[in-house]
Formats: structure tokens, C-alpha cells, sequence
């Protein structure tokens, strides 16, 4: 139902957060920034996480699963972890509830108050690590590669669908290594699937990049990233792959017996990416009729519509859809044939295009008749009357997905480019986040208090320092001190 | 690695706390009751997710995400509910902590109370059919058929890993349907997918039956489950499937307006299988050398282990494997190859029977020239010499795979019945009960005072009321009052 879908031009945030709703991706819930994942947007992320699983486990990765609680205490053993996490938590205080003597309803038991309080995970490191420490003896127990699927809690007081929620989902992944140059790898190996990831499935072009001190993960040495830039202009972090150094090691005690009988902390990395991904995807590729989804994440690739007027001939196209349905599934091609008769024709179409299936056909009893049908595209909004004895339906499907895939990545590639902006003074900076926002490729002098005093006046955050940035010697846009390269800034999700 | 391992008959509940920590499948945590599942345990769940979930799609059920909390008035809305779940608890009260002023830690913020508590999911009913009332307006949106994999949290006292955790994972299926007729038939629908799953895959013979109105699910107006049969004589209930009638859309206003213009509570089922499953194949197979995992839930079907003296014998045998390897993947079947240099032939025998692979394969350098290797099989313990030109390696081992996985229902089968005993006096009943142990097939007056007595003076409980069990007229062990037919009652996990 487009009907009344927002502008993007007119209130970008709100178009957001209808569509979510209106194309039942998500809603909110009765509990505070917890969100609902519906079967829809469900669906899509089971498409992620099968691929992003399959990739893991390709690069030697296992799955394991450890508690959702841990005990407050641990939260403070690494000094830097505590500040950035031991914030907005849910804190669990007692363990029991028992009926109100008045009738009311239930109350909390207040015998039942836990020693400890448990806090629920926002994030990992310590509980694995604390477990770390009696799996890990010697070299032969490294590297350990193991990955979470779970959900976390942060307490966001500001929450929106799939971008901040107090509960998210996500994959976690925890690593070990014998040796510095190993967990580094790991690092950027991890960030690279990643980008892998979203450029290919997501057909999300990203800026591979490395986190500033300041933006830099809890607890880690370096925070590698991947940066995506929305259609308003602003930029998205869409996952992380974090050098832990030795700190953890080094706040649980986990050291092995080297080959040569040394004993030494182990190197630890962690990486993770989670439903934010689904707010990513959202933002990069939607238009004002709804949803697009690129055909590797969708649900379902071809949506299939009869248009009839009497059950005869809803007869003779079943007949036809399903010869076409069984050329298209024996390809590889997932398809819905939509005949349920409480609906219009019309009320579907504005119903899938809402909802991003990359290809709709039409068939009427006179297309059945001709041997055609109408193929539209939900990217570009063609249509096509397509002659089915031209050649096999799966081909001319699966090169149109291909080409669907490819065209939906390169729209967003070239945005990205055309709102990546070089700029050269503090003028230029102020102007072009303004007017145009994006990326801003600009000269900084290195320290945290440029960065925090241009976050202070502007909201822009060093986004990254890019990987691929190269060394150019120039002057800082705001101090003029000088400066080795670019890096860049932009207003972020 | 099996050295050590407790005898089943001298301790078997030492035996299963030892097996599941060796074998790699779960641990204790540093938290109460709440369990870290490890790879080897986490990859066989993955399994049986896998199948459980394709047979849940396969019947036209969606994935979907509702939220881990639910706000403590919730729980009381439904009358029986709340008498059985708002008990152990775990209980949110804070939404966040702070640093103590004498830097000894972190504290609980007391200024971040919640006006409401949120309890930890203990089950979903509550906070699914709140959203369900907005999801259902009409004939048109029924029925819902939805499902979801997550974790919840039950306070238990005394925890056992698999069996009893205080978090475990599971999924919960949630439907909602126009007529009464439907919702049985679904109930009915998931506890037979329930009982095809245990027998089909987890090699798992079954007893599906009906629980009596003392035993339940709390909100419930019937419970279908499937009971299964363990190795010490001790019942496990592997799986329940809920028919809610109207109580949940009653204590939610779930209504919807009917093709003839009425409008009516929607009818409702809720039906769930845990990580107990871990549990129930563990004890249901294995033995006092270690697992014994059906081919269709091992993490991979065979082990090979190269049997050499030098490097270039290695060489040698890698070739040879590396061909093996290939035809068996080609094949559908799973493979290790496990050359660690790192651990003795003899080491890694004991470990892959500790770990239960259905298949392993030794090879030396002999085997290479004579065009042979050693196959032994780990349920029955048996080796052959198999000459690899007498017959395709993969055809091979897929019908030696299908023997295991038969013969593994088939012993587990033959043990049920075997432990299932018709008993007709309460002297018979207490004493094979005493002395055998298993099901006691028994008339029972109908009563929950009878129900109750039985329990508190033997332990025993009624497992079920099989659905197969014919009507027959006899008397109850206990009482002599008249009974209609035989139920199954047993002690259980």
C-alpha cells in the first residue's frame, strides 16, 4: 500500500520509519526499544546470516553459544571495556516473582535478590574471555575461532527500527591467536568478508576503513571498519573487526605454553555485525514506492500476479504459472504465485513493489492465449511484455536478477562517489557538509581534540581513515597544523 | 581421552556430566545454571535446527523475532499462566550502572529504576499474543502461522547441562487460527513433525501421546508430546505441542471479524523443542567409550587418520586421501581429515570415539600400495578391511551410514519396548518400577488425587496417555476404581 508513503525528499526519517512498518519489516513493541522482526523482514535477515555464516565457516570459523548474562564484576576487568560498556545496561536483580497478597497480579520476591547482579551481554569479550582462559594451554589449542549468533542489550534512550534498538541481534565473533601478526590478520580478514558481504549481497559499496583513537571499539588497540553513505546523505557504520591486542589475555589471565616452552598471552580479535544491517540495506536502495531489495537478500526473487475475471480462467493460468514456477525453482529461482482471491490485482501490485520484489509478472488468460507475459522490474519500475518462446523463462530471469543485482550495487556506487566531496578549508567543510553532506575527504592533524572540536560544532565524525587513503601531505581543515592524509567525516546513523 | 570415562551402570549420571564435558559438547559457566554450549556441541544443534526448520517452512511457517522482555504485568494476564511461569524468574529492575565513587567497580545506577520490571522470556505467549492483537483484524490474516529460534531463562534450582539450564535455546512456534478445528489439527500437525524429526534424525524412537490435565503446559486447554526412553530406565519429554483454545486471545482481546460478518476469539497454539534435545541423544545412544551420534546429526559422518612414520608417508597417504575425500563430498558426506602432526594415531582413535563419528577410517602406507583401508564403525565397534576396487568408496559408505543410522533407531527401539512393562497391581508396579525401571503401562482411575498420590509415593508420573492406546476396561493400580484404558507412567527427567 504505497498509498501515503512518505517523500524521501520531503521527511526522509519518516518515509524510514513507515516503510519499515508499512512493508512489515518491523515494528516497535510494548517493551521500550525493542523492536519485532515480522516474518518479512525476518526473511531477510535469515538470507544474511545464511551468507555471512557460510563465509565464516569457510575461513575456519565455528559457532558456539555462551550466556546471555554476566556477572557486573566483569564488566570492570578491563579498564577500557568498563568505560565504554558498563553503561546502559539491563541489570538483573532478583530471580523471583511470587503473587501480590493484595490480588494484583505478581510481584518481585524481594527474598529473592541475587548476590551478584547479572548484567544481559551488550557485548561478549568478557564472558568468552573468562571461558578463554581454561580452554587455552598451549600453541596446540590456537587459534580459536569461534562466532556467536545471539542478542544483545543496550539501553538506547533514543531508539529507531533496526538502527538503534535496545535488543538487537548479531553475530559476534570472538578469536585467539598465538601471535600478533595472526590476530591481525584475522582483523582485517574479518573486515574484508564484511565488505565482501555488503558489496555483493547487500550491493552495498563501502569505505574500508580504520577507526580514529577516539571512535576506536572498548578494549581494542584498532578498530577496523565498513562505511556505507545513505540516500540523505549521512553515513552508516555497517560492521566492525576489532584488534584486541593482549588486553583481554591480559585482564583474564589466559596465556599458553609456547612450542618452544615459553609462556605468553594469547592475541584476541572480535568482530561483529547485526541488525543494523537491515537499516542499511533499507536506506541505501528505497525509493519513494518502497522497498527495493537487491534479488541475493530477497525473500522471494519473482512474485507472480493472475489477473482474471472467473475461476475458469484463474484455471488456465494456474496451469501455465505452474509450468513457468517449476522452470524458474528448477533454476534456482525463488518465486510466490500470489492467487489469493481476497485481493485485487491492483492492491497486489502496489503491494509487492511496497515490498521490494525485484520482479513481478502479470498473466491473463490473453497472455496465456499469446504465450507471453508482462515482466516488470521493481528497480527502474519497466515493464516488459516478454514472448516465452523467445527462450527458457529461467534464463531470461536469472540474467534479468544478475542485471537487477548489478544495476541496484552501481547506483549506490555512483551516489557514493558523487557524495564523497574533497574539501580544503574549514569553509569548504562547513559549506559542503550543509549543503550537500556525504563524505567529506579532508586533511586532519591526528589529534582527539580537532575531532572532538569538530563533532562539537558540526556533529561530523571521522568516520574512517581509509584504507585505501594514500599518503599526501597537506594542512588540517579546521587548525591548519599539518597533516600525512585524508580521512573522512561525515554525519552518521 | 575415553580412559576414565564413568561406567554407566556404576554412575550414570556421572557418566552423562563427564561424557558431555569431554566430548567437547557443553560446560558450566561462571554463571549460575546458564551453560556454554562449544563447537562440537553448538554444530550438532545447528543440525538439528536445520532440519527442524525446513520441516517448520516445509508446513508454511514464517520465522519472526519478538522480544527478549516482557513487562511483568503481562505475565498475569492469562490466569493459569501466570501460576506457572511467573515463579523463577530472572528479573529486570535497572537500566543502568555507574562507577563507584571509590573506584572499586561498577554499581547499579539506583536512579535508573524501572517503572515497570521486565521479566527474561521464560515463554512467549504473553508478549506474542499483546502483538497479535494488532496483527489480527480479519478472516483475511489468518491463519498466522509463525515461528521463533531464541533463548529463554527459567530460574531453575538445580541445573544439569542440556537436561535443566537455567538459559536454554529453543524455538517456539505461535499460531492463530479462525476455528477450533484448525488449531487442533495444527497442534497435532507439529507434535507428529516433532515425533518424524526424534525418529527420523535423532534415531529416537517415540511415544506420542496426550498429557494429563495435572501435567499441562500452564494456559493450555490440551498438550500433545512426544516421551522418549533413556538408557537408565528414566523418561524424557522431548517435545510439547500446546492447543491454547481461546485463553490467550481471551486474555489478550484477540478478535477477528469472520467472512459472515461476526466477530470472534481467534483460536491459538504454542508448541516448542529445546536444547534438551542434546540431552535426549546423548543419553539415548551413547556408551561407556563415549557418544554415539546418528550419521544424520554428526557435525561430520567419517574421520580419517593417517597412519605414518615420515613426512613422505604422509605425502603419500594425503594423495590417497585427498581422492577418497572428493568422491565421499561428492556424495552428499561429510568428511575429516585429521593430520595434525601435533597428536598420535592412538589418541586421536580414542578421541573420535569419544566424540562419536559414526565412521573412521585408518590409513598407512600399506593400505596405499594394497589399494585398502581400515573402516571402523562406532556403534558397533567393529573394523574391515576394505578393499577400495571392490566397490565405489562412496556408495560404500552412504549404505554403511544408513546401517548405523538404522541400527541405532532400531536398538534404541528395541530398548523401549523392552522397557515398556504392562503392569496390573500396585505390588506390580512399585516393584518393577523399583527393579526395572522404564514405562509402566498401567490403569489409572482418571483422578488427579490418584495422579498425585502415585507421584509423591513413587516418583513416578504420567508420562502420557499414548495416542495409540486402545480402550480397555480394567481397574486402577491404585484405587480399583474403574479406568477406560492404560496410561503410561514412568520416573523422568
Amino acid at each position: 500500500m504505497s498509498k501515503g508513503l512518505p517523500k524521501r525528499s520531503e521527511d526522509y526519517s519518516l518515509w524510514y520509519n513507515e516503510l519499515v512498518k508499512r512493508a512489515d519489516l518491523a515494528e516497535n513493541s510494548a517493551v521500550r526499544g525493542c523492536m519485532i522482526i515480522k516474518p518479512y523482514g525476518y526473511s531477510i535477515w535469515e538470507k544474511m546470516q545464511a551468507e555471512l555464516d557460510r563465509m565464516f565457516k569457510e575461513t575456519g570459523h565455528l559457532n558456539a553459544y555462551f550466556p546471555l548474562f554476566i556477572p557486573k564484576s566483569y564488566l570492570s576487568k578491563e579498564a577500557n571495556h568498563v568505560q565504554g560498556f558498563a553503561k546502559e545496561c539491563a541489570v538483573v536483580t532478583h530471580y523471583r516473582l511470587k503473587n501480590a497478597e493484595d490480588g494484583s497480579g505478581v510481584i518481585v520476591d524481594p527474598d529473592a535478590k541475587l548476590e551478584e547482579e547479572l548484567i544481559v551481554r551488550p557485548t561478549s569479550e568478557t564472558i568468552i574471555w573468562s571461558t578463554y582462559k581454561s580452554w587455552v594451554q598451549s600453541y596446540r589449542d590456537l587459534p580459536l575461532l569461534i562466532n556467536q549468533w545471539a542478542n544483545v542489550v543496550r539501553w538506547e534512550m533514543r531508539t529507531r527500527l533496526f538502527l538503534r534498538t535496545a535488543e538487537f541481534l548479531w553475530q559476534e565473533g570472538h578469536t585467539a591467536h598465538a601471535t600478533k601478526v595472526e590476530a591481525e590478520a584475522e582483523t582485517l580478514q574479518m573486515m574484508e568478508i564484511y565488505a565482501q558481504f555488503a558489496e555483493e549481497f547487500m550491493a552495498l559499496p563501502v569505505v574500508r576503513g580504520r577507526k580514529t583513537a577516539s571512535e576506536r571499539f572498548a578494549g581494542a588497540d584498532d578498530t577496523l571498519c565498513i562505511e556505507a553513505m545513505m540516500q540523505d546523505g549521512k553515513a552508516l557504520q555497517a560492521g566492525t573487526s576489532h584488534f584486541l591486542g593482549q588486553n583481554f589475555a591480559k585482564a583474564f589471565d589466559v596465556k599458553f605454553a609456547t612450542k618452544e616452552g615459553g609462556l605468553e598471552y594469547v592475541w584476541g580479535t572480535s568482530w561483529g555485525v547485526s541488525t543494523r544491517l537491515m537499516g542499511a540495506l533499507i536506506m541505501a536502495h528505497s525509493d519513494d514506492h518502497g522497498l527495493v531489495l537487491p534479488p541475493k537478500l530477497a525473500p522471494f526473487q519473482v512474485v507472480i500476479i493472475p489477473i482474471y475475471r472467473s475461476s475458469e480462467e484463474l484455471d488456465i493460468i494456474s496451469k501455465k504459472v505452474n509450468t513457468l514456477m517449476k522452470s524458474l525453482r528448477g533454476a534456482g529461482i525463488s518465486v510466490k504465485f500470489d492467487n489469493r482471491d481476497t485481493q485485487k490485482p491492483g492492491w497486489k501490485f502496489a503491494e509487492y513493489e511496497l515490498k521490494g520484489v525485484p520482479v513481478r509478472f502479470g498473466i491473463g488468460p490473453r497472455d496465456v492465449e499469446n504465450g507471453t507475459i508482462e515482466i516488470a522490474r521493481r528497480d527502474t519500475l519497466t515493464k516488459e511484455l516478454f514472448d516465452l518462446s523467445s527462450m527458457p523463462i529461467e534464463l531470461k530471469i536469472a540474467s534479468l536478477l544478475d542485471d537487477i543485482q548489478t544495476n541496484i550495487f552501481e547506483k549506490a556506487r555512483i551516489f557514493k562517489e558523487e557524495m564523497t566531496t574533497e574539501v580544503n578549508s574549514w569553509k569548504e567543510f562547513e559549506q559542503v557538509l550543509e549543503e550537500k553532506g556525504g563524505f567529506l575527504s579532508a586533511h586532519w592533524d591526528g589529534t582527539a581534540e580537532t575531532e572532538d572540536k569538530i563533532k562539537a560544532s558540526t556533529k561530523a565524525t571521522i568516520r574512517c581513515i581509509p584504507l585505501s587513503s594514500q599518503e599526501e601531505v597537506g594542512i588540517c581543515v579546521l587548525t591548519g597544523l599539518p597533516s600525512t592524509g585524508r580521512v573522512l567525516f561525515a554525519k552518521a546513523y
